[in-house]
């Protein structure tokens, strides 16, 4: 019974490994469109949605088996609610990565972002990759070191996040409203894409050393 | 046991409809807030939403101690896992309100909503109070009918939010980038209220049905 569960939940941790590498994957090609207006990175970005949606369903259903056939109880059942927690967060993730790719098709063949922004969003990119990073190696190995970094992470993203609206507010901003609001809108999704991984590293963090989830 | 359970799973729902409510006149306060520039009513919803995370935390606290004490199996799990389903997206409905508070807070005492946009933010509050309403009956009595409409009143919020993006981005838009920005993100804040409260409709068709969740 015991190594049945184990086999069961390492098939949930594949799952959710594979979930964090892919919505990584995923926010880096939706840079890549953004920056480069590349088509080609955009479609793969929306595609790749669709299988991240699908792994999603399959750790629903993994997860949904096991403790059906398993009961399990105290720490182990903590651990599948918490794979599940985490697997809504990876999933958003995916979800916020395809909306930059959408706002770059929309804009597709010019550049959804102008000259002046390219830097704020290769540094948030940058850091969305970090988080995302991290997060694929907590769930390979839980730490709750590397969980409480992305505390940090989160700090510098909303300093990005921060930067980038005093460039889009300034008096001087000559692109009109449109590339504004996109902007504004793009800031937000790499953002949430941050506070997403953010949670889903205090989960983790919950897992291995008991502490409630708070902020 | 099979008593308390019931006992202990009314708490948790009670817990839950106590959490939709206040989302609800979270969302009501804000929109209060943000028409008439209304600065008590967006100190109301900030000091609210710290009710509504505390709720959160109670659900998670009451919801885990059941599962190690009751160890529930088959569909009683199922209800719990549910329950913690629903919270996160009712927690999340909570921070969306405040960030329309904040929003309307920042630009006080001017109006954070030109006169052009007012129409279309009175219906996308409508729609959204109209969703928040749903959810607590459905919690309160679960009804897949009920929570099949929601689906229903997220396209209409669809349509709202692609009316709005139309004035925002018109030519003769009058107002500025500051004013689109603060126009977009409050449509996106009232669209993702929509969707939370949609997701939270299907977790409950999920408990009463057993049809997973999709889309």
């Amino acid at each position: 019974m015991r190594d049945e569960f184990r086999t069961d939940l390492n098939i949930v941790s594949q799952l959710l490994v594979d979930m964090a590498e892919a919505v990584r994957v995923a926010m880096r090609q939706a840079t890549r469109a953004l920056l480069a207006a590349d088509r080609q990175a955009a479609e793969g970005v929306i595609a790749r949605d669709a299988e991240i949606d699908s792994l999603y369903r399959h750790v629903e259903e993994r997860a949904g088996d096991l403790l059906v056939r398993q009961a399990p109880v105290a720490s182990d059942l903590r651990t599948v609610v918490t794979a599940l927690h985490v697997a809504a967060d990876l999933e958003r993730m995916g979800d916020l990565a395809d909306h930059v790719a959408k706002t770059a098709l929309r804009r597709h063949p010019s550049p959804a972002v102008p000259a002046e922004l390219r830097g704020v969003f290769t540094d948030m990119a940058g850091v969305a990759d970090r988080i995302a990073g991290k997060i694929a190696a907590v769930l390979s190995k839980p730490d709750a070191t590397l969980a409480a970094e992305l505390d940090r992470d989160d700090d510098a993203m909303d300093d990005l996040h921060r930067e980038l609206f005093a460039v889009l507010l300034s008096d001087d901003w000559p692109y009109g409203v449109e590339t504004g609001i996109d902007g504004a809108l793009l800031g937000r999704f790499y953002e949430r894409y941050a506070d997403h991984a953010v949670n889903a590293g205090r989960h983790v963090v919950y897992l291995v050393t008991g502490e409630p989830v708070t902020g």
